[in-house]
């Protein structure tokens, strides 16, 4: 239920913000969709990501988690305004298995300050999909200045 | 109030598992304390790290947390048992901005299947150690084949 | 995606289950559905459950969501088990200010031990229905005597 | 670490928000510590505020940890300001079973609109104490009308 779209131009705002977040060029994630209130980010599995199982680790899972969540957010705040993350929780499910991690996050409710987010991530081999992770998340809309 | 020590090796059997979490070789992240029902993991910061303002990206911070969430559980677990995180919650309270993030875990509530932490992570300048999240995570004892 | 049904007698036992929580009565809460993986109670607004602005306390909307994703968990268990809640994560979207509140819960996943359950509440007046508040929670299967 | 106090006022303030809140007297809480930064609640235990198997229901323990959570915080918050809770996470430790059941609850982090808590549940059965719940909890400031 995302409420109405503020800023016209918050894909472009979104995908220059990811662009900045240097953390996904080093474990290789990028954004795959970007609509309002919903946002998705990939991760191909590589083996310098993992845990002591040989999965990737909880921590990686809630990164691309956790920006898919702010971007989703980021999607409905005005122009010029900024996100930040004020907590989330995580479920592990399943283990972080498979040729590619999908983290897909939606806004479930949008306010003036504050902004509560679901994701799913899924573990995907070939056409099989495992549901291995849940958030949900609070976001904080960072306003420009001079604006209340 | 960690409950007492079941595993006198707990310390290598720690030590042993987080070598193969390669995602710590990846971020540059090191093993600073073992302790029954006490692990600290400290991160230098870099630029290859961080999210859109430079800080270290909450889910590194994570990273970290989690892992010395579950190894804090594991220092309490008996011999040849493995450790899973069952969820977690993290709160962002200031930039993960510094030289240095320490992730300080402690043992709340140790069970015979499920461990309760808590930790917190200090951005360090110098001398100075600024709390900048904090977790309050549930770990699950793997236990070794045939027992229960 | 609730696994499958492994006690034909799911509905009487939760109904049994639910008939002994003694603060069901003392607030006036209601078993409203009981379906595989799914549950629902229902609670109708009082001036004794109320904060300090006149709306349903937190912790009371709590109380039913929790309940709802408990037996939605124990809808899914074996027979004689029993369940009960490892922890969960609210978040208040809404006054809960309504005639009526109602939680709705379904299972996330279903493991042998552990079940993590999703639930909302909603305000109800007349028709209309707010989305008040969320729940992420984590079931603990007690299984009966003598079986692993 | 509680922020310095910015209303000398604060004790009353709390407590009469603390009596507007109808649910207290249903379940017999009472306010038995306001200090800035760190409030407690007592309940003593009642057979009418009971789960399945007669141990005080998680959600009632977790009204009182959410509103000593609130009005820690609202300690803190300027003269004239109200609180709100916009999300909370518990772990249940052990049954809330004793005379009386006890929450403490301290802030982690002041800030402007959001101020992060702890808080534990005890258990007390003469002079045993058993930490039976805790939470992580983040609070909103309603700042009065015209201030920002």
């Amino acid at each position: 239920m995302p409420a109405e779209q503020k800023d016209p131009n918050f894909e472009a705002r979104v995908r220059a913000s990811f662009a900045l977040q240097n953390i996904m060029q080093l474990i290789g994630a990028r954004l795959s969709r970007v609509e309002p209130g919903i946002v998705e980010i990939d991760l191909d599995s590589r083996s310098d990501l993992t845990q002591q199982n040989g999965y990737v680790h909880a921590g990686i899972v809630t990164t691309i988690l956790d920006s898919a969540c702010g971007y989703a957010a980021h999607t409905l705040m005005p122009a010029n305004s900024g996100v930040l993350s004020v907590e989330f929780k995580v479920n592990l499910l399943a283990p972080a298995q498979g040729e590619r991690i999908s983290a897909r996050a939606e806004v479930k409710r949008s306010g003036r300050t504050l902004t509560v987010c679901t994701a799913d991530a899924f573990a995907i081999n070939g056409e099989d999909e495992t549901l291995c992770a849940t958030m949900l998340a609070t976001m904080f809309c960072v306003k420009p200045k001079g604006v209340e």
